[in-house]
């Protein structure tokens, strides 16, 4: 039979590099593709006894629970926010979320009608471009540099779009491994507030900060609380697999948040939240960050040092100051997607940046993950992937009869 | 700031009857208002074995995990459906979602555009009223009796609507009780087989049947594997906190629904999934099924007496043959929305059938939930209500004149 999908789902398609991607999971392949944390570095006796002490609370820990959250865990999450300057808002004004991915899921669900505009970076998190499309949404990208949007573009493009929103990953952004200056901070916000546009501040990486003497202060501390969202996760910081992530800012927009939330799910995993309550409580998270810091950093190290000693030509690269990824400039004759199939094939995977730019696609990028695979791998697999760029290099080369 | 909300947030709007619910959350009432199953049941030894089974089993059980689901729980639940006739399908037709509400709100974002018509029961589950209401669908009701729906009627609004969906829980429904007959259940098959309208049949609830020498064939097991999707969930055999639900059904709408969870929050919470299935494959859970049963059937027919032995005048009610709902219709002239600030101000709440009417509202309807409150709290709710409404009915009969 033949199925009459909602209009929508034109823009919920799988790709082929999905499809790839795929694959490799299975195979002997060495991934720098996935955005995932190193297992081998998960605080597993920390989480058991977490929810250990969740079951010795009594059974009513197992019932259904608020759409918004587990309220201790909340309260634990303002305090932590409060740490990094973010301390205008209460418990009442986070939502816990299936991950931040919901988080940036709903808050696109009640503020964009089809045709309404989203500011975005370019490149920026390909998930989130899929959300704001979801919902019809256009998407215009902003010119940005290495220290963020470009106040003048932004600006213009404010007055000729009216958009909803401005979608920002201000430190250590997916791809692009990017960091925002303070004065750009400053200005955005002076901007949203001149405009009164909503910034929504997508934020899972800030913790995973490499040099301990800067300071990254996220936008929503330089707000007086009415005009950006803030999310982040537990994912990158404890563990995945509970799927918990969190949204704070103005309640207005916490609350239709909420509502919708009970539409789509009615509340997240709440033994979970408790855990993790218990897990914040109970067990020295900021110095399990620290170490994760240290060993991400070192194979951050690992992967850079790899593609400075290819000396390939024409090769550009930032590199990270935190975060998970390495996204790389390649020679402008090399397409990226197109070569995916043959680095696979070789034995290593990446993601092509094409599906991350919201704007015209640089087609010579890609997204390289430096947490997943242990220093060992990673250097043989950017052996390959020098390989395989190399022997590409050579081919448009002789194509172009040089 | 005023902030600009999408238009469909229209239909997110928080209910003044869900206001007065929320305060007997904290206080001394007694509530038939919730859908909560009763915490002392929950089998809170086996799940937190299945825990800790599943912190045995390693690191790598706390990473990201696929979209569709845990494929072992997936295959579980293929077996649990296949014993109630379910078997058209494989682990790769089903989807594992939070909770079942996450069911309909996917499959709904996936089949509804603005304008598209559902066909509901009437009065059918009020959240799944919310949900298609936010994608800006038109929901039209079928009439029906004690039976289900009317095939005439149902076939004529077919015709006039080409409905891009049937939505039924037919067994145990919420709100009503109603059980749908095998005649009707057929008919309804072969009715959407000659129009090729989508069945989306709900069933959290078919599990908790009263009357063990009985059959009630899921609609999924009627059909030939290409016009129903069936989700139920975890929440009232196991426990809520989970959040855990399924959807099982033809794989093209299994796969662009899956496509739609990557947008909405990438997947479920992964370790409660390899929870339930430790404790589906260490934990006898049908055992567990059966003696919720028997408690809750006895807790049914103490509230059914108390409503018997109070002998109110044209008061009706079918008693239910399994869930965890009793539907009450009383006289004409009270309005049980009205009345609902006057029952909690006496102790006792229920949910004013209003809301979950897509058609016409009967205002003089309510909802009692049987499976939260103890005996003792059930017998001295029931007496208060009765009290609540002898009181109301002697009023309208002043007012009128009598």
């Amino acid at each position: 039979m033949k199925y009459a999908f909602a209009d929508r789902v034109r823009y919920l398609q799988s790709s082929a590099v999905r499809d790839i991607l795929k694959i490799v999971g299975q195979g002997n392949v060495i991934s720098f593709a996935g955005g995932l944390p190193d297992d081998d570095l998960f605080p597993i006796e920390g989480l058991e006894d977490a929810f250990s002490r969740v079951f010795a609370t009594g059974k009513k820990s197992l019932q259904y629970m608020e759409t918004e959250g587990y309220r201790p865990l909340r309260e634990v999450i303002i305090e932590r926010m409060s740490k990094k300057g973010i301390n205008k808002f209460t418990a009442d004004d986070v939502l816990v979320t299936t991950g931040s991915q919901q988080a940036i899921d709903l808050f696109s669900r009640i503020m964009l009608s089809p045709g309404d505009v989203v500011l975005t970076e370019d490149p920026t998190y390909l998930a989130a471009l899929q959300v704001f499309k979801s919902y019809e949404a256009q998407v215009v990208a902003v010119d940005s540099d290495a220290d963020g949007m470009l106040p003048d573009d932004l600006e213009q493009k404010i007055k000729q779009y009216n958009p909803k929103c401005v979608y920002v990953v201000p430190t250590f952004s997916n791809p692009a491994g990017r960091v925002w200056s303070l004065e750009r901070r400053k200005k955005l916000i002076e901007l949203v507030h001149k405009y009164r546009v909503v910034v929504f501040e997508d934020d899972p990486y800030g913790e995973l900060q490499f040099a301990d003497n800067e300071t990254y202060k996220p936008l929503s501390s330089l707000d007086d609380g009415t005009h950006v969202m803030y999310t982040s996760t537990f994912s990158k910081t404890a563990v995945p697999a509970l799927r918990t992530g969190w949204i704070v800012g103005p309640y207005q927009i916490i609350r239709m948040m909420a509502q919708a939330k009970q539409a789509n799910d009615l509340h997240s995993n709440s033994l979970s939240q408790q855990a993790l309550y218990q897990l914040c409580t109970h067990y020295d998270l900021d110095a399990h960050i620290r170490h994760l810091i240290q060993v991400y950093k070192g194979r951050m190290e690992i992967m850079v040092k790899s593609i400075e000693q290819a000396e390939l030509p024409n090769v550009h690269f930032v590199k990270p100051k935190g975060g998970m990824f390495l996204w790389v400039e390649v020679d402008e004759a090399i397409n990226t997607t197109n070569l995916l199939n043959d680095a696979v094939s070789n034995g290593v995977a990446y993601v092509p940046g094409e599906p991350f730019f919201a704007g015209r696609p640089k087609q010579n990028t890609m997204r390289l993950n430096f947490t997943h695979a242990t220093p060992d791998k990673i250097e043989q697999g950017m052996n390959l992937l020098v390989q395989v760029l190399s022997k590409e290099m050579e081919k448009r080369l002789v194509e172009i009869g040089k």
